[in-house]
């Protein structure tokens, strides 16, 4: 690393997704164009909190001037309690504030060793039961930069945004302003059915462009949509049909599709609950990692939901970069 | 051991229920009156077929007279693929035929080494689909000879009968004869989720005999029945009340009660398929340990049901006697 190299690259300030197992980081120029990425695969799970600085600057000191200290704004894990500074949640509030926009006034700022870095994190939101039932306990942390992002690039943004992944988070938007949201553990229970239950001897990684497999997926989404109930049945039932089906092919195709099957299952049961109250046909956003939108896209499309995709990186830089510009200058 | 204790014993038979975990046996008078029990903590998970034999005569050896040999009826999942000799499923007929009264004509013999015993493997029962989608594959081991032991106590019983368990059993009896039956995955699922999941940080062991405790077992049950689609969204509600909820006392009873909930919403979720074509105020009939039984008896109580609990052990006694006295003898 030499002098010269910073004096180019200068970034405006830097963004950083930290998330429980990974790291992200963008330089950006004063327009938030991105000049220059890092990642690493260090995250909140592996991390104590005395590692963190030396983690992020292994991944961005090259682009550090001396001086002045250069912005850093860090969504996600991080922020967590288990994390390197825990950023208090900001309650939701589902009447006429704009929760949204004022996470950028809401940072936590983190002391660090090195006077090149100025690091503050976003916080999280967290939902309180409403007495009406309408709402639930709920938290997220990290989707609502995400969030942050889709509203920067549609400021009048209303309808259901799907945040796909270990927790899945439904939201629910309204002219730009975030009304509520669930939580859906189903990336989680997928895993565990998968890798930990007595199915693991059943199944074999799937692929939804084969058209078998895309069936049994479908069967799957809609059998656990029209009888959620019959959902700890059904999970037996890939057990049985593995036992029992002569209809199913005798080498891996037969674990291809019975893991389609569960795939679906689980995906469908998420369905029956966080579209219960979508019109038909009604539009649905989805921001998060590729394959697993896709996963998304084709179930909520043969369930007759249009679908818009938004990848993950893009809201997550739009968010911070409307946290960013919206918030107070750090006093030093 | 010596022959004048083995002269004593002399038992007509000995019945064996020999399960994924543990072993249980009792040597029977020529009456079917219990003379003798053993039991140890071998079962199909950690037997390779080979040690089969020896697990069995630690167990029964001191039992067994030099001669003539004695019969040893084996019924559970030492009759797997996977146990010690595979007891092929006899195919339910949900038609006039009386399944469970045909058991005792399909037992698979095993060979022994040790001349004093003459062993004898209960088939399990498989299901296939109907065209109708009235019943699915599903397969059953070790419980069909607790139905039988039902059916031998009650000759025309007709109703509902749940097998409580890792892998939970549902039957639909009529006049004797077993019509059908579905397998839940919830033991499973509670375990997976309690011991693997996010939510295992929140949880502390729970017991129904105190009162707040039980209410929130009660209201998962009441939560999961009334929107069963949401079950995955009530499962992380678990970890965001544990990080939002003010209401919950801040020491162990907190965990406790957040137990009770989740062990509440699961078995809820198995209610709500189970119970869906039952009449309130049915009867369902419970056999299985006591623990385990008495959770169900609480949530289908306070569902309206009525609930007849009886004892795993002798259903299973009263199952293989009937078996035993419907076998025609070996030949040697």
């Amino acid at each position: 690393m030499s002098e010269s190299t910073n004096a180019t690259l200068a970034p405006a300030w830097i963004a950083v997704d930290w998330g429980s197992s990974n790291l992200r980081a963008w330089a950006l120029d004063a327009d938030d164009r991105v000049i220059a990425e890092a990642s690493a695969p260090r995250g909140m799970l592996g991390l104590a909190p005395e590692a963190y600085e030396g983690v992020l600057l292994e991944a961005v000191g090259d682009w550090l001037p001396a001086a002045p200290p250069t912005e850093v704004l860090v969504c996600g894990m991080a922020g967590a309690r288990q994390g390197w500074v825990e950023a208090a949640y900001l309650p939701l509030d589902a009447g006429a504030n704009d929760t949204l926009g004022r996470l950028g006034g809401r940072l936590t700022p983190v002391t660090t060793r090195d006077a090149r870095l100025r690091v503050r994190i976003v916080p999280g939101l967290c939902q309180h039961a409403m007495p009406d039932g309408g709402e639930a306990f709920d938290v997220m942390r990290g989707e609502e930069t995400q969030l942050s992002g889709l509203v920067a690039r549609h400021p009048d943004f209303s309808g259901a945004v799907c945040l796909p992944g270990t927790h899945a988070k439904w939201a629910r938007l309204e002219a730009g302003r975030i009304t509520g949201f669930t939580t859906f553990m189903s990336g989680e229970l997928y895993q565990l059915l998968s890798q930990d239950s007595v199915l693991k001897h059943s199944l074999h990684a799937d692929d939804l462009d084969d058209a078998a497999q895309r069936a049994a997926y479908l069967d799957g989404v809609d059998t656990a949509m029209a009888a959620p109930g019959r959902l700890s049945a059904e999970l037996f039932g890939i057990r049985a049909r593995d036992l029992l089906d002569a209809s199913l092919p005798r080498d891996a195709r037969r674990g291809e599709r019975l893991a389609a099957r569960l795939s679906g299952l689980v995906l469908g049961l998420e369905l029956a609950g966080a579209t219960a109250t979508l019109a038909p046909g009604s539009p649905v956003v989805l921001i998060g990692a590729e394959a697993l939108c896709r996963r998304y896209r084709i179930a909520l499309a043969h369930r007759g939901f249009t679908v818009d995709v938004h990848a993950n990186a893009d809201m997550i830089l739009a968010g911070l970069g409307r946290i960013h510009r919206a918030t107070p200058p750090a006093t030093p």
